[in-house]
C-alpha cells in the first residue's frame, strides 16, 4: 500500500487547543504514514506525491476515541431510564454474559468492528467482555477494521453475576496472561492489549495485584473507570478503607500511568488529591459527556482539567454514551461544559468548539503517541468529510462548516475517505 | 386521497404520560383522517377498510415540534460558541435580514420545508421574520410540506438592528394584519398564521398593544419567548417595570392565555408567579433542551412543570437547537433532566423515555387540538419507522426497539411512511 500521498482540500486541525488552524484549498503531505505538514504550495521536496484532490470537501485529523464498550454495542440506546448500578445489573452485565458464546461475540464484534471502520473514529481503547477467547474475536475483528486499537479483556472477579466472575482455579490473572500472550502470538499490526481492569468495585485486591505485576511483566498501557458517580465512590470507600482516594486504589497496585499509559473514563468526581495525582502520575482522563448524562452521573469538569494541565481526550463509552460517534462526543463535551458554567462553577469558562476538537483530536491522540494533529512528525490519521448534502441559501465560511458538521453529524454520511497511519481505511 | 385505511405493524402511544402503551402485531384504525384506536384483531365494522402491512416495523404518532424558527435553518450548527445575546447579534439577526429578499426566502425556505417534511415532525409552531411577504412565502412552502403548521410574522420594533425594524409608517401593526389576510385569502387548509412578537425586549408597548388587539380581533393563536436566560429576564425588568414578571408583560397587553392558544418558548426560569400565571391561564410550555444547552440558558424544570399540571411539549428551537429532529428532542429532554437532578433539585426525578416521547406528542399536540395520540377521535398523524438497518445479534424487545429509534436519530434515514390528518405525505 502506498503511503505517501498529498490530499488536497480545506484542511482543518487544532496544534493547540484554543486554536483552529483553518487552511483552505491547501495540501496536507503524507509520507510513509507521518504527516508533513500542511502547506498552501507543495514543497519541492514532495513534488513527486500523488496528489488526491478532495476539492471543496474538509480534511480533519482522525477521531480519537479513549473509551468504549464493545459488548455493549448491540444495546445501545435502550435501557437509558436507569441509573448506573441498576443499569449494570439490568443491561450491561446480561448481555456481557452471552460473549461466552464464540459465535455470538463473532456475530456481534463484527457488527461492532464495521461500524467503527465506517465510523469517524481512527484510534480507541475498547473494553470486551472477561472472556478472553471471545476478546481475541474482538481483537480479529478491530485488526480487519483499519483502526489501530487497545483491546482489553475486562477483570472482575467479584460483585457481579457468578457469569462474569473469573475463575480463578488456573492462578489468579492467568487468563489475563493468556489473553495477552495469544494476542501477541498472532502478531496483529494495529491491534495491542490493555490491562483492564473494570473497576476497583469489581476486582479484589488478589486479582489488583496480580494485574499490576502483569502489567509490568508485559508493559502494557491500563485503562479502567474512575470516580463516575457518588454511589460508586462510596462503594470503593468502603471496599478498600486504606485506599486514599479511588484513583489511589489502582495506583497501590501499580495501574494508574507512573510510566505506563493509563486512561481512566469518566473523574466526574475527582477531588483534588485525585487530581493532583493523576496529574503527578501522567494519567489520561477519558471525558464522556454523553454516558455521564445518560447514567445521570453528572459533568466531569473538564475546565478545571484543562486548566491544571492534565492529559484529557474523548470518549464515547458506548453504551452508556448511545452512540459510537465521535463528533456527537465532540459537540456533547461542548454543551456539557456550558451547563457546568452555568450551574457548578462560574469560572469555569464553556469549551469552544476548537478545544472539544483539540480533545477529540490530539488531546486523546496524545495516549497514542504523536497523532491527532497535522504538525510535522504525526501519523497520518486522516478523514474527508462532503458536507455537499446538507445544502444552504448562500455558502457557509469553511470554519462554519466544519462546526456545523460535528452539529448536524455528518460522520454518519459524509465522510468519503479515512486513512489511519497514512493506509486509506476506505 | 382516502382518508380512511388500516395500519398493522408495533405500536406505540403514549395515553398518558407515564404509560407508553406497546401492541405488537397490531391495528390502528384512521376513518376520514380521525383515530378510531388500536385493535389486536380489526373490528368488523372496519373490516372494509384497506389494511396497509407494515410488518415488523414500527409505528407511532407524529411529533410535534413547537418551536422552530424557519429563517435559523440555513445556518444550523454554526456559531454555537456564542451566548444568547451575542448569538441574536452575530449570527440570527444578520442573517434574518436576508428575509427581506424574496428570491432568498424563496430558496431558503424551500430547504427548510423540504426538510420538515423528511422529518418525523407533523405539527409546528413556526417563526418567520418580520417581512411579512417572505413569511407567506414560508406559508406557501410549508401548504405544500404536508405538515400542519403555525407560521408567525416576527414583530419587532426596537433593539434589532435598523434592516429588522419594523417600519410604523403604515400604522403599527399594519403589515402583521396584512399577512394575517393576505395568509387567510390564500385559503390555506394546513397552515395558520399566528400572532408571533418576537420577545419582550424586541417590542415597545405600542406595538404589544396593537398585537393584542389584533389577536382580539382575528382570535389567534400567540407564540413568543419566555424566561429563558438571567440577562434576558433582568433586560425585561427593567423595560416593563410595570409588569410584575416577564410572563406579565405579555399577559398585560393579552398575548398570553386566557382563551387564545398561546406557547411561550423556553421557560427556564420561570419563578412560581409566573408558573401559577401560566397555569391559570392555560399557556403552553414548549421546552427547547438543545438550545437551551448551546446558549448556555440552563435546564427548564420539567418535572415541577408536570407535576404542576402545566400544558408542556417540546421544541427543536432551530437554530439554538442545531437539529429539526424531534427524535432529538426527545432524548435530549431525558438527559438535561438527568442532570437537572443530579445537580438542582433531588426531588425533580428525570423524565422516562414514555414521559418525553409524551410531549413530543399528545404533550404538544395539544395545541393542536386532539393531536399526538392514536386514542379514539384523535387526528390520525402517524410515523411509520423501519429500523432493520440497524443490525443487532439478537432480536431487541421491541419496546428497546422504539428507545434505540430515538437515541440513535433513525428519524433521519428509517422514516418510511408519515401521515397527517390521515393524508399521507410520504
Amino acid at each position: 500500500m502506498n503511503r505517501s500521498f498529498i490530499l488536497k482540500g480545506n484542511i482543518f486541525h487544532t496544534p493547540e487547543p484554543d486554536r483552529l488552524a483553518v487552511r483552505e484549498n491547501a495540501h496536507v503531505v503524507c509520507e510513509d504514514g507521518v504527516c508533513r505538514g500542511v502547506f498552501d504550495i507543495i514543497p519541492e521536496r514532495y513534488g513527486v506525491l500523488p496528489v488526491i484532490d478532495c476539492g471543496d470537501k474538509m480534511i480533519l485529523p482522525g477521531m480519537v476515541d479513549l473509551h468504549i464498550h464493545a459488548p455493549q454495542f448491540a444495546y445501545r440506546g435502550t435501557g437509558m431510564d436507569y441509573e448506573l448500578i441498576e443499569w449494570l445489573d439490568n443491561i450491561a452485565f446480561p448481555e456481557e454474559a452471552l460473549y461466552a458464546d464464540a459465535d455470538y461475540a463473532l456475530r456481534a464484534y463484527t457488527q461492532f468492528a464495521d461500524r467503527m471502520r465506517a465510523s469517524a473514529t481512527t484510534r480507541a481503547a475498547i473494553f470486551g467482555t472477561v472472556h478472553a477467547a471471545s476478546t481475541l474475536i474482538l481483537m480479529d475483528r478491530m485488526e480487519n477494521s483499519g483502526l489501530v486499537s487497545y483491546v482489553g479483556k475486562v477483570n472482575m472477579d467479584r460483585d457481579a453475576p457468578p457469569a462474569l466472575i473469573e475463575d480463578p482455579a488456573e492462578g489468579v490473572g492467568a487468563d489475563t496472561r493468556w489473553f495477552i500472550e495469544e494476542s501477541e502470538r498472532r502478531g496483529y499490526r494495529h491491534t495491542k492489549p490493555i490491562i483492564t481492569p473494570r473497576f476497583v468495585p469489581s476486582c479484589t485486591d488478589a486479582l489488583m495485584e496480580a494485574l499490576g505485576e502483569i502489567r509490568a511483566e508485559y508493559d502494557l498501557p491500563v485503562q479502567s473507570h474512575l470516580s463516575e458517580n457518588p454511589i460508586e465512590i462510596e462503594l470503593v470507600r468502603q471496599l478498600v478503607p486504606r485506599a486514599a482516594f479511588y484513583g489511589d486504589a489502582y495506583d497501590r497496585f501499580g495501574l494508574f500511568g507512573r510510566g505506563s499509559n493509563t486512561v481512566m473514563a469518566h473523574c466526574v468526581y475527582s477531588a483534588p488529591p485525585e487530581v493532583e495525582r493523576m496529574k503527578r502520575n501522567g494519567v489520561w482522563v477519558a471525558h464522556c459527556p454523553s454516558s455521564n448524562m445518560n447514567i445521570a452521573s453528572g459533568v466531569a469538569p473538564v475546565r478545571r482539567y484543562m486548566d491544571e494541565g492534565l492529559r484529557i481526550g474523548l470518549g464515547t463509552d458506548v453504551a452508556g454514551g448511545t452512540s459510537e460517534s465521535m463528533f456527537r462526543a465532540v459537540t456533547d463535551a461542548i454543551q456539557v461544559s456550558k451547563l457546568y458554567w452555568r450551574y457548578i462553577d462560574l469560572d469555569a469558562k464553556p469549551l469552544t468548539f476548537p478545544e472539544a476538537l483539540y480533545l477529540a483530536t490530539k488531546g486523546g491522540g496524545s495516549f497514542f503517541g504523536k497523532v491527532g494533529s497535522f504538525e510535522e512528525g504525526y501519523a497520518f490519521d486522516a478523514l474527508v468529510l462532503d458536507d455537499s448534502a446538507e445544502s444552504t441559501p448562500r455558502p457557509l465560511p469553511v470554519r462554519s462548516r466544519l462546526e456545523r458538521a460535528f452539529y448536524l453529524g455528518l460522520d454518519r454520511d459524509g465522510l468519503v475517505m479515512k486513512f489511519v497511519d497514512g493506509e486509506r481505511v476506505f
